[in-house]
Parts: structure tokens; C-alpha cells; sequence
């Protein structure tokens, strides 16, 4: 039997909320680990999101000239810790897999060894520079899954900065569901002019050629400083100048950056009701200081209420955040 | 004693709304410019505006090697037509003065001979070429006022979308505002982003830098056909690619442009109210077709009733617009 996210998936359903995490660092005590695991369970368990998204951090240090904001650690592989340390939590688990750095027979071994994953999204090495060293590129891997795994639910990832340079966006997502991709994730958004235009082309290109629709899942974090907004730009997220200079001035940069980001979820969802757009959100922290990912929480709480009006208003529990004082290992 | 308008400009009043025009071509019978003045009278009488602008139109085919969508035809001197036929509109008019074209005596006689104006913007030429072949700048044009005829209040024109491109436009407002200006009215608006950046930093220099701020009027259009959006494209006014498609595919684009032009003026509103941004509106016609004017003053009514609330409502004359089915000379 099919699960209640595959289904919807599939069906292409709006309103679905996906929360999202980064693994520990691993350097990180496995003691700690699994403090840190049982924290996020207990924070996650009572919230009715329909996904847990793990991330799966490459460096990408050759996407772009500019230093990193925040150095960059190794985190344990998602599907290691969505198996080892969050197996109690009973929320379908969506694990990131950077094709980055992979060879053919690399990939296919990992596809093999979890075959019990359910959910993955294949993200494309950052730079040509990584294609090349490896000649392995997203369509070999999604050519991979097909002849490897054809159950295994897949997503992908779109970015709608690039279509404000490249104009492609929708097609680069049409072209990824022929590959078998049944659900598409943003990069976080904070530009809703970008948004808009490629969710409009995306709608009149399915109008205009008679195709499906498949789910977009919009990413929103909060922003919790100066530094979080300029490692949000180096990783390649379009903060408009207007929003910039709020943030920058604003008394509580944090509690201004979950207005921002809850007005941005409204604007989407009043957009693509309008044209029947099946729309779903994810809710992620950049980094992993305490109060940011409180913020996280208020905002996911926000984005519920918006999306699924009649889920029960949940209480806010003040469990230890990961290593609170510290910045993310992203 | 100062007019109302005047005072209201000095003191960078917020609210203020204007509405405006293009004089008939030259070609035009002296018999039916009467008719055609008649008609705007009668239309703008009983509309609470501030002001009417009056376009002063030139030949632009040096900014630009694209096509024109309309071909251009002289139009009767605004300072002539606001004089020898609105006299008996009892609005102040705001009198567009093209520097195109113009050398330094040519201007100072202009000046000299129209004293009686008491409203001007003056406009630069539109591409280097132009400001070569005169060897007259705006910053001449303004410092012979300031020489001439101190009187005369002047605005000056911003253009939100070059803000994207050049990141100064903020700067430019000051810069004219040391040279005189007491207003500025933007190019048409059809892109939220690129006029709330302008703003933004605007706002936050004029707060860092201790400055006053001068009313800021965002002209707003109704656009009635794929004809006239490919025109605003040739004025190099930036539609968003998702207003474009939406306009683009819409059952009645006139109406469609009217919702989304009172949705930008709230919005805009909204914005500038948390800041104290002084800014106004300035409802104009860019096609002379009678649905379009027609269309225009709907949108100018909408604009009334969210700027100025308490206004009594008017009724809307259905009086004959100049030349039906015809296209602006703009």
C-alpha cells in the first residue's frame, strides 16, 4: 500500500509542508547525536508536516569565488541519520543526495544499499568543474534510479533565481519529470517577483502543452543576522535591496525575516490558488543557533495555519535546540 | 499667496493625486482640439486631483534601435495647449518640458517667454547622442531656472527600473532635488520590486544622511492590448514576466490591468505609510483609445478612494474620448 505523501505526491496534491534539517556534524560525539536526534523528534512529533527533508551538504567552494560566510564541516550522510538516530519519528523521511564528487558505479552502489529508502531528491553538482572530474552528471543518475529503483519517490530541485538569468527554470522542471521526478524543492525564496515568474510560466507552459502539474515546494527560513543574510546571498539566494535594508535595520532582524517570510508564503499560496498551482512549503533553518531554529518553529507554525486552517493549533515546546551559540555547518 | 499645490509640494505632502495627458497632434483641427479639450474638462472637473500633467512628447528613436510600436507625430506644445485650451480647468497644471533638442538660448527664451507657468518638469534628452548634438544637460536646464525664474516649481522625473540596473536612483533624486526639484513623478510602474528598492534606499539615505524627502508620484497605466504592453516595453517600463503572461492571457487585459495597477498603488501605499515616505500618483492614458481613457479613469477613481478616503465618490461621465480607436501619438 502506498503511504499518505506518496499518494499525494503523486496525485500532485497543494499544501503539503515539508520541514527540513541538516545532519550533525561528523565530528560531532554519536552521545550527542542522538541528544540532538531526540530533541528534533520530540520538537517535530506533534507538528503535522507531511515530510522531514535531510540535507546532504557538499562543499561547494567551487560554484563561486566568494568566501564562504561559514566554514565548511562534513555532516553525517541524511540517510545515516534519518535510519540510526530519527527511526521513532513517524514522518516520512526525504533524503538529499548530492550526485557531486560520484561516479556511476559510486551512485548505482549507493541506490543499491538503500533500496529502502522512499524518498530522495538528487541534487546536480554545483559547478562544471565537478561534472567533469567525475563525468557523471543528474541525468545519468536519474537514468540510474530508473533502471535501479523505479519505486523510490523521486524529487528535484528547482531554483527561481535562475530564471530570472536563464528564462529555462519551467523547462529545466518539465524536462526533470520525464525523468521521473514527482515533486520539485526550492532553494529558500525571498525574492517573490522570481517566484511568481517561473510558477507563471510553469503554469501556461502545462496549460498551453496539456501537462500535469507536479508539486512545488517553496523553501523559507528565517534570518536570524547580518551574517545568515550574507551567507543566505553566498549560496546564491536573491534577497530584493528593499527587503535587504529591512532586515539590515531592523530592531529584531529575526521576527522581521519570519513577517517576511510568512507575508511570502500568503502572496504564493494566493497566487497559485488562483490558477490552481499545486504549491507546498518547506520550512528550514540556515543556521543552527537556538533562536533561529525557534523562529523556524513560529514560522512553520505560520505556514501551517495558512496552508491546513483546521490542523489543531500546536503548543510551542521549549526543548534544547543543536548546539545553541553555534553557526550552521550548511 | 502660495496655491494649495504649492504648499502641499514645499511641506513633501504624501497623497497627492495627479492625472495626465498627451496634447492632440499638431495635425489636429484647431475646431476638434476644442471639442477634445472640452471633453477632458468635463471628464476631470469633478475628480479631486492635485494636479494635471502634461506631456511634453518627443522623438525617442535614438534611446532605442527597436522598432517604435506607434509611429510618432508632434503633438501641440503642452504650455500652449494647458493655455489656449484647459484655461478653464481649475487645476494646477504641470507642464512637461523636453530639453531634447534645445540648446541653451533656445531654452532660457523658453523660459522667459512662459513666466506664467507655474508647475514644470523638466525632461533630459534621451540618449547621448542627443545631449551631444545640443551640448545642454538637465543640470543646464536647471541652473537656468535658477537664474531665470526661481518661481517656478519644479519636479523631476525617476525611473524606478534604471534603480535595478544602476543602483543610484536614489541618489539621482537628491542630486536634482539640490538642483531645484520639489517632486518627482516616476515613469509608468508596473514592476513592485524594482519601485520598493527605489524607495527603500531612498528612505534609509534620506534617515541616515538627516534629508528631507520630496513626494515621490508613481504614474500608474491601464494597458489595453499585447499593442500597448509591447509600446511600455519599448518605453522601457519593466512588466514582470508573470504580469506580462497573466495580462498576456487574460479575457479582458484592460480590466486585468487595472486590478493589478490599483493592487501596486496599495501596496506602494503600504509600504511608504510604515515609513513616512512621502509619495502621490499620477493616473495616465498611454494609448488615446476611448476604452483606455475610459479605463484610466477607473483607475484613477480607485486610486482616489485608497489615497484619500473620505473624498465624496464621483460618477463617471461617459463623454466621448479623443479620437476613438485610434493609438496614442506617445
Amino acid at each position: 500500500m502506498k503511504s499518505n505523501l506518496n499518494s499525494k505526491l503523486t496525485e500532485g496534491a497543494s499544501g503539503l509542508v515539508f520541514y527540513s534539517l541538516t545532519p550533525p556534524k561528523i565530528t560531532t560525539d554519536p552521545e550527542r547525536v542522538i541528544v540532538i536526534a531526540n530533541n528534533q523528534m520530540e520538537r517535530l512529533q506533534h507538528m503535522p508536516v507531511d515530510g522531514l527533508i535531510l540535507y546532504d551538504i557538499q562543499d561547494e567552494s567551487t560554484r563561486t569565488e566568494k568566501e564562504r560566510t561559514f566554514s565548511f564541516i562534513h555532516t553525517i550522510a541524511p540517510e545515516v541519520y534519518a535510519q540510526q538516530y530519527l527511526g521513532a519519528l513517524k514522518v516520512p523521511k526525504i533524503i538529499y543526495k548530492s550526485i557531486a564528487n560520484q561516479t556511476q558505479e559510486q551512485f548505482t552502489s549507493w541506490l543499491k544499499e538503500n533500496e529502502a529508502i522512499d524518498y530522495a531528491v538528487f541534487v546536480g553538482a554545483s559547478s562544471q568543474q565537478q561534472i567533469e572530474a567525475t563525468r557523471f552528471s543528474l541525468n545519468d543518475a536519474y537514468a540510474a534510479r530508473q533502471q535501479n529503483c523505479e519505486r523510490l519517490m523521486l524529487g528535484g530541485v528547482t531554483i527561481p533565481e535562475r530564471h530570472s538569468k536563464k528564462g529555462d527554470e519551467h523547462l529545466r522542471i518539465f524536462h526533470k519529470m520525464d525523468k521521473g521526478c514527482r515533486f520539485f524543492v526550492s532553494q529558500c525564496v525571498y525574492n517573490l517577483n522570481d517566484t511568481k515568474n517561473v510558477l507563471s510560466d510553469y503554469y501556461y507552459h502545462a496549460t498551453e502543452h496539456g501537462k500535469a502539474m507536479a508539486p512545488i515546494i517553496f523553501t523559507l527560513a528565517p534570518c536570524g543576522s547580518l551574517k545568515t543574510l550574507q551567507f543566505m546571498e553566498w549560496l546564491g539566494i536573491e534577497v530584493p535591496k528593499w527587503l535587504y535594508n529591512d532586515l539590515k535595520h531592523s530592531k529584531d532582524i529575526l521576527e522581521s525575516s519570519v513577517t517576511t517570510a510568512t507575508k511570502i508564503a500568503a502572496e504564493i499560496i494566493s497566487y497559485a490558488a488562483d490558477k490552481n498551482i499545486p504549491i507546498g512549503f518547506n520550512i528550514e533553518s540556515i543556521s543552527i543557533k537556538k533562536e533561529e531554529i525557534d523562529a523556524a518553529h513560529v514560522l512553520l507554525q505560520n505556514v501551517i495555519q495558512l496552508v491546513k486552517p483546521v490542523a489543531a493549533p500546536v503548543v510551542v515546546e521549549q526543548v534544547l535546540a543543536q548546539e545553541p551559540e553555534e553557526v550552521a555547518a550548511v
